[in-house]
């Protein structure tokens, strides 16, 4: 089954209506089988470039996964960032901000969690919801100490999208690439899976009453996202909308992505030069004349 | 193939000579197939056991891996800590420490990487490097500030011994458990593998100039990691000290360590208390009587 990564990308400058993106589409696996065979594939393939990645050691990968509850962003990163080297893959979950974060501006918190060079970092939620949980509720501007001036105000929006997407371009003349993920489900199938996690009781610790709470803002979180990928999705930095009532699907969708994005790299592994194979050679003598019997 | 850990194990209070620790045991495994398989066991009870921990948050797991170089740390993080989810895995790998840190004494800069709780968090190298390449080497001290009366005194080693010892006793009463691995591998292994870096071309880059140096100095490291490990091998922090001039038996006993510390520890899902129960079913029912044409 073939796909078209670009289908699900957002294009710089495009308005998103985000009822004419797909929360469903065919899968590109057959069966259940096929979809473990698929996965596997493909992690293999990605470990093998996240060692490429951190031998080069030129360029780091940030990935950001943003959703609604239950839309399956923890089990992309269990299912698809398994299996890589765990020494090359940093993973930062951001919940409520502490009072010293709180204390700078918005984007200071996640600054410090962006990945090193050679690394892949995700962002299991990000900056960006300074723009989306903080614009559906605005109240939340009052604990931030924005000046007065700005509350109440349109363009504070503006402002966050454009320090958003200026930081962004600033990582990638750094060697950063950074893909964004919007996981998107539909609110019938949160609704499907609220009740599964309440119906098994295994699943009751996966569920937050603060969950249902915000599902009752569903539409202005959607368009809250929908103002979010228009203007922040960019050539350098885009969104891909992925289709989410599926999670088997958007994992393998996922996937591809981030692979597509690393074999566009230009990463080989560090060359020897003429001098330091010389230097390797003498080292190479040196050992050779040891005396194994003097240990 | 039965193996007893404890075989590997520091007691408290033993005085370690390395030379009776053996860096090659028969395998526990005895073929490359079945070391493949025993070791895919391991790592699905491993990615169980981490979801658990995950889940309960009473906990954390800190490992610390110390060797001489190439003796397979960042392989035994690799095969054995990759199918985690890294979303519950952290791996902080320390380099020559900055000019900010070394402003501060010598256990600030580690301590802020330590696992959160319900997290394994893994250390490769770590503050033992305080110990044990400073020790090797003491005039790095003269870089670190320390108060002069202290310089050329035996005594700023015993010092810094009660500081982690304490530090791990400290963390052990807040929950978090300590394993230390020593990777035993003999000098002559050591050579061979060098060798290997030097003649495969592929391996270049992981040869470093200054690795040959410290290879001068191995009976100086041996002798400040029997100090080491003697004075810091705890009942609640134990070091192991692992035979690792076979690579694949080293992994297999390492992940057992881990496991079998997992396996103690007193972790379960979070229950759902009556109060919880009805709330949860309270919003069940919200859920059902939704009308979900309404969207």
């Amino acid at each position: 089954m073939k796909i078209d990564l670009a289908d699900f990308r957002v294009k710089e400058g495009e308005k998103v209506k985000l009822d004419k993106w797909p929360t469903f589409v065919k899968p590109i696996y057959h069966s259940k089988e096929q979809y473990h065979e698929l996965l596997g594939e493909q992690v293999t393939e990605l470990s093998a470039q996240q060692q490429l990645l951190y031998a080069s050691n030129r360029h780091a990968i940030l990935l950001i996964f943003q959703a609604m509850d239950a839309a399956g962003k923890d089990g992309v990163i269990r299912h698809v960032m398994s299996g890589i080297n765990p020494q090359g893959c940093q993973v930062f979950s951001f919940k409520h901000p502490s009072a010293t974060e709180l204390e700078h501006d918005f984007l200071w918190r996640t600054t410090q969690c962006l990945p090193e060079r050679g690394r892949i970092g995700i962002f299991n939620r990000s900056y960006y919801e300074e723009v989306l949980i903080v614009r559906v509720h605005p109240e939340i501007l009052q604990s931030q100490g924005v000046p007065d001036g700005l509350l109440d105000d349109e363009s504070i929006w503006q402002h966050r999208y454009h320090s958003i997407v200026e930081q962004e371009k600033h990582l990638y003349r750094n060697g950063t690439r950074v893909i964004k993920f919007f996981l998107h489900l539909s609110k019938e199938e949160q609704r499907k899976r609220f009740l599964e996690r309440i119906d098994e009781p295994e699943k009751n610790w996966k569920f937050s009453i603060s969950d249902i709470e915000e599902r009752q803002f569903w539409d202005q979180y959607m368009d809250a996202y929908e103002k979010c990928l228009s203007a922040t999705s960019t050539e350098t930095a885009p969104w891909y909308v992925v289709p989410a009532d599926d999670k088997e699907n958007a994992r393998l969708i996922i996937s591809r992505v981030i692979l597509e994005t690393l074999k566009k790299l230009d990463m080989h592994y560090p060359e020897t030069d003429a001098e330091r194979h010389q230097e390797l050679q003498a080292i190479r003598q040196r050992l050779i004349n040891e005396d194994p019997l003097a240990d």
